[in-house]
């Protein structure tokens, strides 16, 4: 089963896949971690090109592609193999975060950036993804240490990242079957166990 | 204008891109040189990646990815400016490279990799492209410095550059407008004057 977090920088992603992870290993299921982008000595080399402060100039398409490509490699080394041995793959991101942030946030049409990541892909999707909502203004707080930080880049920001949020909701409200949509505006412990509870009913367990 | 050169390694593109470049230069045009993949700082580090022996497990849609997002920043950064202040860019290798080689040579689809090129290059092809045209053997043959390594491996490898050297051909006969077909197994003076006199055609010198 291929298990995905989705939702802003800020709404405790990275925190709950390690929560749940751990949750599930004690109730004895085998369980591989990954997380966007990276995960692959491949991936990695690719990460550190969108990360490097010095790539100002990377134009949109670039960045997207760059993505891609290291998605293609964990699905191809890491993803699919851990899938078909049976094990539950728990990732941090995934292909929905290109359609919410640079399809819904940048303007990219949503059926061009589907392809390319059945094409990055080889059409793999997850079984199963939850939405990490928050409101957009508490995720971007969340992540300014000093509060009196907030500045007119954030003003630009907010907008962008309401976007995103409300095109999570779209992609969750096109197919319902796949996603879980989690009020992540609650306590670590409060939304873990909103996530194991519809787990349980999920994996029957 | 937009010229790119196409064909095997060892058909000499390298060589008359630059023959190609001076003769052009002391005719008055205005000329900028790419090749791919790189062009770029940000496509250079793209192309590390791609040259970097270490990275033999690189799956074929992560390399195909790679291409394309070395492509859009130089198309972005470089080609299309150039383009635009009525520069004559000359690219050893474009876009018409993973159409042979992804393509033709590896198998997959011309239709999803056409897709993929134009969200790369944002549609931007070519006004002109030579075709240097060498026999599969031959082409092998130049870039291996003694004859006797000839091996098992270079007859797996001629298979696949005459699927290539073919899928060239396909190309160059959907799009003849576009295409001329030089024959490159011919001295570097006979080639470039074979190119010379189709460009005066095309570019009214």
């Amino acid at each position: 089963m291929f298990i995905t977090f989705e939702g802003p920088d800020g709404s405790g992603k990275t925190t709950q896949v390690k929560r749940i992870g751990r949750k599930l290993i004690e109730k004895g299921f085998d369980i591989v971690y990954t997380r966007e982008p990276g995960g692959t000595e491949i991936s990695d080399q690719v990460r550190e090109i969108l990360m490097n402060m010095k790539n100002k100039q990377m134009c949109p398409r670039t960045e997207i592609l760059l993505f891609c490509a290291a998605r293609a490699q964990l699905v191809e080394e890491v993803i699919r193999p851990a899938l078909q041995s049976g094990k539950i793959v728990i990732s941090d991101r995934y292909a929905d975060s290109t359609l919410a942030y640079q399809g819904y946030g940048h303007g990219f049409e949503q059926e061009t950036l589907k392809q390319l990541l059945n094409f990055a892909t080889g059409n793999l999707w997850p079984d199963l993804t939850f939405l990490l909502d928050i409101p957009a203004e508490k995720g971007l707080r969340r992540r300014i240490n000093n509060q009196e930080e907030w500045n007119r880049m954030d003003d630009y920001q907010l907008a962008f990242h309401e976007r995103v949020r409300n095109g999570y909701h779209q992609l969750a409200a096109a197919d319902p079957q796949r996603w879980e949509i989690i009020d992540a505006d609650q306590s670590e412990e409060a939304v873990e166990n909103e996530i194991m509870q519809r787990l349980a009913r999920r994996l029957h367990f």
